[in-house]
């Protein structure tokens, strides 16, 4: 099960009653955070998934409304007793900023590693202690900021009849599901003899603050969900979307479309949009299974049956 | 009038129905705010004075839960406008801690002056573009940390039966109340011939994290108010509130009772005091005259009738 929650929907500030946004994503009990402003470890407390399990933090970008909840959280993992090193990804610069922030945090027991996203993003790295797959995708925002995807893959199904034809014993079975290679009796037998085409995994998008960034719905393509910015509703804020470099409800909507992504939550709602679902038209015109996204909104993915 | 409000009553971190400890205090409209942990702009959004009118913040010590707000809410203050600067007030390091903090906000418009508390505090500054009068005193806590009292101070009465006698034309008696010196036919009338002696102005005193501190009877003596924090409410949790530096509320409630003030209003309650309100017979002992603080309990403070 793949548990995704939807921790904020908040943009610049939060407000009493929007926190600012920030998603969390949940596969084997292993957890990874995607940003982290003022306030997150409130939000996250009311997800009630818990501090100690979170494995990684991915960081959009070095707005304030994106990281200035780091030493708070930071401290409040310590406090639930983590020993494990936590990954922290971001653009260029990551580890003198988080330093920075936690100036008041310097009693931070676990080591933190830092990964600098390079300027081109880059595919398919395995988040270390979960089974995430991550790759990021440069954002058009004013200031270095990528697009998350998040994979988790699936092995291809144990063919029973050929590990009989081949005469595996059976007490070497699980043991070949998981990748090893068995030697028995002079023998040797490998995954590939007896495992299937890999099948479809499950996948999540995510993107904030941007403009709609070249080349994203190739990035996005077939994402069982994208959560995207919708910073404006109306579609009259074009110009304010262009200049502040957020979207419009539609341009995300948009790019759901063309990246032919299963689901839509739009998030990142602007101060000043307080009742954003009057607005949910402007993008269900486009791409019909959008959801105005709001604290608290959690999702369970599943893998096909078979 | 000088106000006060009570912007958030939790110690160490944030809860969802609980802001982390911080005052506000307001006189003839000029807003001094002490002490900004993490959602304190959120805190007093709820308390509805605004952000524009803060001329100054002044930090008891640099632990997380008293400095993490300060990058979103000096934001938010300069979205609010403001230009004059703003002064922040804090133990030794402060501009170097606060400037770190801020390594996602390089935008602010405004000018930040610092003010370095000596390691024994000092005694009556003005703070700029307020009337109010800051003296600083030290705590006891695990890192340099100080207790703040703000003093309104009150003139003298104009005396008019003096100024008449003394032939002083009416056009210069609001001058010589507002402290000028004045010359006029080849005479010299000052404030100190017309205005009586000063009379009781109002004062607000704030101790927290700290062990009750030497001396601070004396620094707090004769407060309307005096803030003080409570971290426990049991008395038998004595013994923890030592190692970590706090005070239950009988300790809190002796300090009120030694420094002979008016009012004591508890706060920087701990996480695993849910309902502090359980424990207040352990202050009412002592003080009568305490109430257990809750976030955006408010009070008016108005001089005596003469």
């Amino acid at each position: 099960m793949f548990d995704i929650a939807l921790v904020g929907t908040g943009g610049m500030m939060p407000l009493p009653n929007r926190y600012l946004a920030s998603l969390l994503l949940r596969f084997e009990g292993r957890i990874v955070l995607v940003d982290c402003g003022e306030g997150t470890q409130v939000s996250l407390k009311e997800i009630g998934w818990g501090y100690k399990a979170i494995d990684a933090i991915c960081l959009t970008h070095f707005h304030a409304d994106h990281v200035t909840g780091l030493p708070g959280l930071l401290l409040s993992i310590a406090h639930s007793g983590r020993e494990e090193p936590l990954t922290i990804y971001g653009p260029e610069g990551v580890a003198h900023i988080v330093r920075s922030l936690c100036v008041v945090a310097p009693e931070i027991p676990f080591r933190i590693e830092y990964v600098e996203i390079p300027p081109k993003g880059f595919a398919g790295i395995k988040i270390p202690l979960t089974n995430f797959i991550l790759s990021t995708h440069p954002a058009n925002h004013n200031s270095p900021c990528f697009a998350f995807r998040f994979d988790i893959e699936r092995k291809g199904k144990f063919d029973h009849e050929m590990a009989q034809k081949l005469g595996i014993p059976v007490n070497f079975w699980n043991k070949l599901q998981k990748g090893n290679i068995i030697e028995h009796d002079g023998k040797v037998f490998t995954p590939q003899m007896v495992m299937g085409q890999q099948r479809k995994g499950l996948s999540v998008s995510y993107c904030t603050d941007s403009r709609p960034p070249k080349g994203l719905p190739e990035f996005i393509a077939d994402s069982d969900l994208f959560v995207c910015e919708g910073h404006y509703g109306d579609n009259a804020q074009l110009a304010k979307a262009r200049k502040h470099k957020h979207m419009t409800f539609a341009e995300a909507a948009q790019l759901a479309h063309d990246g032919n992504v299963k689901k839509l939550w739009l998030t990142h709602f602007s101060p000043s949009l307080p009742n954003p679902k009057d607005f949910v038209k402007n993008a269900k015109k486009i791409f019909p299974q959008t959801k105005v996204g709001y604290d608290g909104l959690t999702k369970s993915l599943v893998f096909d049956e078979d």
